[in-house]
């Protein structure tokens, strides 16, 4: 009942091939392959670099993980893969695509497995390095860009310092908040397409019905919130203040803590706070020439996981975690599970 | 011997009361509502919207507390509290009041509550959040502005990249001295007024006159060192340079460490270390356009606390820390004790 | 076997003397005062102020461990020197000579010695400070500068936003890498001479010819590599991508990995990635006015030692680390040893 699909014995191609789909699910907390392969044409749709770097960065993280001894299991299910994937799209999407970037994309993508193993033992055995050995992974080989620029080929906004803009509140129309709403989902991967959001939705609606409503309201609430401070318009309509409250609402909403009434409420907070921080943390890794990236979701879920143990009314952790919600509530539900 | 204060059976509004003016007094380490009081009574002295706040900021976070279940005894002593009311006192000196501005801090000072349980979690046991949940969540919030400009109302410096300035040494009168010393204790909430300082002091020495003692020599030795590294005399006169001093002269010289002639060396050798890292964190921070805040004490605390295991000359520990040092002295010689 | 010189019964002036040389020789992970006393040679070779600074730094950090009850066995193997040594000709090398500095300097180098003692207690007994306490330290007293411009004097680069240089690729010729290569390994105390190059490497050479090697191969892949990737001419031609990538190949190629050929493939990669993670931070620091130091070297090994435990063919942990290649070869294999 906990795994998602049944495995046959096979091929090491296929093998591999099936690691690297769920690679590409687990970046939206999806360990399955076909939200791997929803999740891909995704990407595709919206740059074939994205799709391109995104497999290429899975396949080298992937292949390094098993060259260096990683637990079976760990590879399988993706979990060194989708750190290598989202090094691969963030990279190619700061960066021209050409045979250096390629290399330096390898070196980046074998280094993210390593640094993927240094956050799981820091953190022990009960914490996710969630997205946070990309964050670390793409910061370095970003800045790196600032000394290798005669040879790497940026697309990188200037670095400024953090500075107070006009007061805009210019209004957002009606038909904004869908496609924005939805390019907050695309976002995760770094994609300002309303189709790519509608192909992620699904993805993560083939896994589970929960997350994909917990990633729909993550979006809406991050949009209401941010316009309603008077964030830049721009910003809001491309998605960018959507995708950290995407992942943040997916991971708490009955991924990594059990469905409740109160833990909708912590959650709906959550994203609230995991806005904020995106907008904050914007402005203050402007100067060093960084973006934010997902690092919003880390910190707000690496609060609440640490948190839990001296505020315990904060959430029941869920007991497949990082499992669907559904999977959760059933194993937490037993005499109901019997049932069916 | 160990209670500041006898508790009598009451209602939950004189409990909820005794809470945050508690959380108040735990700014400077004192566990009785008394002082709280008179730290309340400075904060109103230099500026109501500080006082405010801080009630505010306290009672958001030990209603936070309290409504995620968090230990009682945790959230009596006001160890919550004050981080709360720190945060709020934070937010309210570098934004104008608005409502905009209530509904932020709400939303920081239930954070900071979250903050405050990962960190005590993540040092463990023996470790002491001190400051650094109110620097975390005041720092993501101050960074935020620079997102939500058009709705939020700072009052900011420009951050700007560090620079030396111009040698200057304008000898400072013997009469600056005493309001400047004075000045160095009312910072620790943000506060620069001479009558702050000296209403702060007598809460401090209400609970202990040791540690109030602690707090003038740190604030005198903080100005002699400034002076005479050539700092600039308007941030001196304002006693910026002196709460971080004076913060860690009281928690090292006595509170957690048990008073005795080594540790008074130490602890002026880190008075001296703790007033140099302000000046250098201020200056690193700043093109961020982030303040220091009170972090140099929390960063020179933790590294005499974390050192003691391989240096063990450099003090003893505390039996009743966060106690007082006539309590913590009390508790180490139980035959003078029983004399008296 | 493991005791790099026999010591005999001492007078406390010879036995100082000693711990001083092999905390100058653990800079480069020899313990051993033969070594200690070449890289001092080394130093006055460059400079007389680094030199004395050097002597200076190892004196007052010992001492200061000595006084606090450090545990005889690491003071004596120079454990606790290396980063006061360190510290001494970072701060001498970014700041003028004077009084004042030698006053700062004192203070500087009594703190790495509690920072050294903080750090090691947080990573736990299997974990290894290396120059992380130098870093934390000179980055802070760096960072005064800009507060205490009117009394330090300072020869710091003005602090600037990350820029993409333009695209420049003179070529290096034949003779410039042979100095470049010997000055990568003088970069290691911030020296740029060929001479102090030269020694360091004889002095690395005394204690362990497999490190020595490892040294230069480290040099001459940072080169090649930083040369490839279109770094700043005269930067490379400094040695200034040099030192992290030589500090990299000798710790992870024999001292804390057994030397193995899956490891020297291991290690090429990790120093390019601590060459790639030096133009980063370099860059990424530059506007709070920060020198990258060998942040890039200790966060690789780290990275590394950490990862092991779920990477496990990374690399075998070196039995006697940090003890010599040599020695833990024949440690490992008992056999050969019983046979010498």
């Amino acid at each position: 009942m906990t795994m998602p699909m049944r495995r046959l014995p096979r091929s090491p191609v296929v093998e591999f091939g099936d690691n690297i789909l769920r690679g590409i699910g687990q970046v939206m907390l999806q360990n399955n392959p076909i939200s791997g392969l929803l999740f891909l044409a995704g990407l595709f749709v919206s740059s074939w670099q994205a799709g391109v770097y995104a497999l290429f960065g899975t396949a080298v993280a992937t292949a390094t993980a098993r060259l260096l001894g990683a637990p079976a299991a760990s590879v399988s299910s993706g979990l060194y893969g989708f750190n290598g994937a989202l090094t691969g799209i963030g990279l190619a999407t700061f960066l021209h695509h050409d045979l250096t970037l390629l290399a330096y994309v390898a070196i980046a993508t074998m280094s993210v497995t390593v640094v993927t193993a240094a956050i799981q033992d820091s953190i022990g055995a009960k914490g996710y390095p969630l997205t946070g050995p990309f964050i670390v992974t793409t910061w370095i080989f970003i800045g790196g860009v600032y000394a290798f620029a005669g040879v790497l080929n940026a697309a990188l906004d200037s670095p400024h310092l953090p500075k107070s803009p006009p007061s805009v509140h210019v209004p957002l129309g009606l038909g904004d908040i869908v496609t924005t709403v939805l390019k907050g989902v695309a976002q995760v991967m770094l994609q300002e397409n309303v189709w790519t959001g509608a192909l992620f939705l699904t993805g993560i609606a083939v896994g589970s019905r929960i997350t994909a409503a917990a990633a729909l309201i993550g979006s809406i609430v991050a949009l209401a919130l941010a316009w309603a401070l008077g964030a830049r318009p721009d910003l809001i309509r491309a998605g960018i203040y959507g995708f950290n409250a995407v992942l943040t609402a997916m991971a708490l909403g009955g991924v990594f803590f059990l469905l409740h009434p109160r833990i909708i409420v912590v959650t709906v907070i959550a994203v609230c706070f995991s806005t904020i921080l995106y907008g904050s943390l914007a402005a203050i890794l402007r100067p060093m020439g960084l973006p934010a990236l997902t690092a919003p979701f880390v910190i707000t879920v690496w609060l609440c996981l640490l948190a839990r143990a001296s505020l315990p009314r904060l959430g029941e952790l869920s007991p497949t975690a990082p499992g669907t919600p559904e999977e959760n509530l059933r194993t937490t539900r037993p005499s109901a599970s019997n049932q069916t």
